[in-house]
């Protein structure tokens, strides 16, 4: 007779539901490679009476109080899926203090509280878990923290969010405006009815707030990310992106400079021979740059009940792994550097300007002139179209400083004939 | 003062000194997640003078005498980087009957007599990892014990050797020939000079013997893949499939029937939208679906010493740590199922046929009656090119059995005025 081991769920929506399905389906297997059974024994859930079927189903118990689960001593694991910061996390902060484990998909909240509940867990020697937070169904964490140990990672591209990515493949390969991929994707339940934390790039900045954390070992705020979203996109930009042989992307980069790093987000164009050029739709995937390995990445849904459940699963396996053999808190990801991040300076890019100026002679030159000055030189450039009146011109640099890019911004600004329609970085030409 | 874990090394080419490499450059990050410093003591070679200044470098002693190794107890693990069979076999069975841990990038080895050293290691307590056995430096059989082991998996698809996949890559792209493909993946040390076992898809036929083990739990043998390299392969075949919106590749798969599974490696076609189309030059990528996560894709480097070390380091570092916690004799894959095959009328897929047919009236006709007979329908029949006395047909099917598949090449065959040209797989099309 094996032991069974008992959680507690915080939340019973498709996520939670999904975990129920996936213990129930994969008993045995569970069972065989961690020893003992499985088993979720209550769920906390605001209303009692929608989820009553579905408890009497999977043979758990239901509560509204949380205290329940908190109080209950045979409860050795909470599993998170209630979603934004609060009360969750005081839930998981009186749960570690209670000695439980803990394995939750909350991004939010690892991305602005991570350190202080990895600390909490630490002292209470309790296991703290979270694949799901980042890339749903993609073991991205745990490759990192594990596989990746023995290596040193210089760039990290991230297409981590689903309703972005769908929306711009929709834009790049059906013609489809801003406006009417959103419809779509929202449409499609891909993004909620206020899109904000998809479009303006904030999703994809929590997830790379966490991946940093893991590839650099270090502790990088929400503010010190560089976010830019896709919101209002222009038609044109892509268009002009594909002519050239690119796609644009919402990219989370986040990248090594010595002992410093930098990240940001925002839509960059990526050369249609980078593997991540190729990632299409709803889903998602981590490129990985370094020294040992060079290039790899991992592919996959990034968002979606079963997938995200499936991380949620196999975190549950760990702990169970860990609890069988008296192995629990140690650190998911014990990698850890001093914070430090690199000056505008010292990030090098090539950048893609698109510009709209008059359509007479000299703005080549005038345009020529203002980049020359900032030492930046052209690796193309491109006159699009004009309606007799105004032109549009597109610029690609060679490699650059975000420094200069910023200077080479300010001086178009500056520039009374001409108006600045964009700048993106261009990632995967070298 | 931190305990010292010593290693011994057998082989000291390219992978292994990519090993002194990692550890020297890592050895503080290694120190920091593992609590030890990880050392190779000691290198078992077969000419100590070209390795000399080596050794000195690194501050290992050389030994000709691979009792030096085994019996020295000091040292916990030995790490076998000689490849093929013997003497690597019997050098790693004794060392795990000394109680010493094994890591190991030998697929041959795996593949063939897998289950006999699992055993001895679970019987003498020891680890036994083996990550760089398959896709170099994609962590894919970690991924498959540790995050899919809550999940369900239906097929893998796997680029899994590198050399041919530059091959295919060089004939698609810039339209070289088989024999000049070669030349060149000679050239560039990708290929042997005997490439018999990239060719003929016996290297692919390993790693899928490796793969399907992790993935569905079951012991195929080598006699029970359905083995077909690309040999010879024409590039008016290459030339079909792009113009139908394929790429052809040599794809290792395995696939999951109910309770059986089918291994094969073939050349096939990737429909270009498919995700593991887009795996170019010596890249390698295992693709794969399942009830839970859905798809996935892991993409990195197959071969070269730097991404293989990198992988035999995770494993020392895996076996380090569970040295330091004393959960050592767990076995890489706890995963373990029935092995049983499936019937040749259960394994389903569309197939491409190209036949060289007498450029007479009625020859579409003969070929469809021929079809119909084995109850084979087209999705799609191309009438290719003639020289007004030959000309080829390329047939793409439905669904069909694999039983259904043998049943038309018997029948073309037996057709005097048909030449059967190729069959191949197609893939991706769902």
């Amino acid at each position: 007779m094996k032991d069974t081991l008992k959680i507690g769920l915080l939340g019973l929506g498709t996520v939670g539901t999904g975990v129920l399905t996936l213990l129930k389906e994969h008993q045995e297997k569970i069972s065989q490679v961690t020893g003992m059974n499985v088993v979720i024994e209550k769920a906390f859930v605001r209303n009692l009476e929608t989820k009553q079927a579905q408890a009497e189903e999977y043979g758990l118990s239901l509560t509204t109080s949380i205290d329940d689960i908190l109080e209950d001593k045979e409860i050795q694991i909470v599993v998170e899926l209630m979603g934004t910061i609060e009360p969750a996390k005081t839930y998981i902060m009186k749960a570690l203090e209670k000695g439980k484990h803990i394995v939750t998909a909350n991004k939010d909240l690892l991305a602005q509280h991570g350190s202080e509940l990895v600390a909490l867990a630490q002292k209470h020697h309790c296991d703290l878990y979270y694949e799901a937070s980042v890339a749903g169904g993609i073991p991205i964490l745990r490759t990192i923290a594990n596989s990746l140990a023995a290596d040193n990672i210089q760039q990290v591209l991230g297409i981590v969010n689903g309703t972005t990515n769908y929306m711009l493949t929709q834009m790049v390969s059906a013609d489809k405006s801003y406006e009417e991929a959103l419809a779509e994707a929202q449409a499609l339940g891909f993004a909620e009815a206020d899109p904000t934390n998809d479009v303006d790039g904030i999703d994809a900045a929590y997830k790379m707030v966490i991946l940093s954390q893991f590839a650099f070992g270090m502790n990088v705020s929400l503010p010190q990310v560089d976010i830019r979203g896709i919101r209002g996109l222009s038609l044109d930009d892509v268009a002009m992106a594909k002519q050239l042989g690119y796609e644009i992307k919402l990219i989370g980069s986040a990248e090594q400079n010595e002992n410093s790093i930098s990240v940001e987000v925002a839509p960059m164009l990526v050369n249609q021979k980078h593997p991540i050029a190729s990632v299409r739709n709803e889903y998602n995937a981590v490129f990985i740059k370094s020294a040992g390995v060079g290039e790899s990445m991992y592919y996959g849904p990034g968002a979606g009940a079963k997938p995200t459940a499936t991380s949620v699963v196999s975190d549950l396996i760990t702990i169970a792994k860990n609890i069988r053999l008296a192995t629990t808190g140690h650190m998911f990801n014990s990698y850890q550097h001093k914070t430090q991040l690199t000056s505008s300076e010292n990030v090098f890019g090539q950048y893609y300007f698109s510009l709209d100026v008059p359509d007479t002679p000299g703005q080549f030159l005038q345009l020529t002139q203002l980049m020359t000055k900032a030492e930046v030189s052209f690796d193309q450039l491109v006159q699009q179209k004009s309606d007799g009146q105004r032109a549009r011109i597109v610029a690609i640099t060679h490699q650059i400083s975000k420094a200069q890019m910023q200077q080479v911004v300010i001086a178009i600004q500056n520039t009374e004939a001409f108006q600045l329609l964009n700048v993106m970085k261009v990632i995967g030409d070298e």
